[in-house]
């Protein structure tokens, strides 16, 4: 938990951004006690939405688990922008995953391991979180994927 | 935050209800620490739903917002049955917002936009909220919103 | 709640099982302060989901309360892995209850209720928690029902 953790991402290929702007009248995150709970992030890269269409139809498993760290990544920067710091994070408490799904589509656990792994990746055992994984019928902005996550600070 | 939120809520068009009761066997708002956290409300007007059918096909943008702000307020009643006075808020944590949506709306935030600014009017700074917004497959009575607050008191 | 709360459940014909594992690069059960989440639980008995399938389509609404509390029995499980003995649960805050559902089956609540009462049953108010119901598009394994409970401990 030592080296920085923006370091460690970017060897794994991601850079933290600018947290992205809400879509809408609400605030990205809020602390609360010790927990911090991050509104649901999209597959933004800038003010564009890279992964749109549904999981099943336009779009395939990969680019699912693409879309779902890019919204993990964006989870970070709404955390760092509220605690300074990531490595203040002792626990990442919760990872709710939607999934933007055509009929039939059921891997939603697939698309979401790559976001689950990048944040053990991270934060070692403090990343290693609840879940709960959904395909979801209609989405913002037609993104292929939504989170939110729950995370612990000291 | 010193006016009576109630009066506040008045003047923006809006009552506080006698709470509705929950559709089943469980209660509609728990305190856990300083966290409260409703069940999901409905768009009951008494035990009326008022607002039933899904955004993008029987109901349009502007039925979906009312039906939002309904919920806030019925959301809000339950908070105030267990605080006694909304001004032991000092928090709107998150809002939950499920839209019943059908095939292709995508129109989520729009129709949660409303019951956001309700909450930032009525407590200001402490109404700015962490947001889900997701379009809903299927609704309990066909209701177009489903809403859950979370809160924090003193 | 002095009572053994396995035997009670065993009264009520259902066992504590070994908790099932994640479905993914996640765990079952974080605690962050007096709070504990579970990872959204399948109607898995053993390594078998039992009940597959949407609500109104394959699935009656009965096939799918029984898949609901055997949703809740799992994560009765994991809470139990994580804390020892469930008497140390002080109150279930919290039910999410995703139900998969076939075009226009709107008796979420029917598919929930006997879970709700089933955590009831057990702690008495201690049980009385909130709840979520929502009618889901597409499910991780096809199952029929997913549950996130959240858990207050001394």
């Amino acid at each position: 938990m030592n080296q920085n953790l923006e370091e460690k991402l970017r060897e794994l290929g991601y850079e933290l951004p600018t947290p992205p702007a809400a879509v809408g009248n609400y605030v990205p995150v809020v602390r609360t006690g010790n927990l911090l709970v991050t509104s649901g992030q999209l597959p933004f890269v800038g003010r564009e939405i890279v992964f749109a269409g549904k999981l099943g139809a336009e779009l395939h498993e990969q680019q699912g688990a693409d879309a779902a760290k890019i919204c993990v990544v964006n989870a970070l920067a709404q955390l760092k922008s509220a605690i300074g710091d990531l490595r203040n994070i002792t626990q990442i408490v919760r990872l709710e995953g939607y999934v933007h799904s055509a009929d039939g589509f059921q891997n939603q656990p697939q698309v979401l391991n790559g976001a689950s792994e990048l944040l053990v990746e991270l934060f070692g055992d403090a990343g290693r979180h609840t879940r709960v994984a959904l395909g979801i019928h209609e989405m913002p902005l037609n993104a292929a994927v939504q989170i939110s996550l729950w995370a612990e600070v000291a």
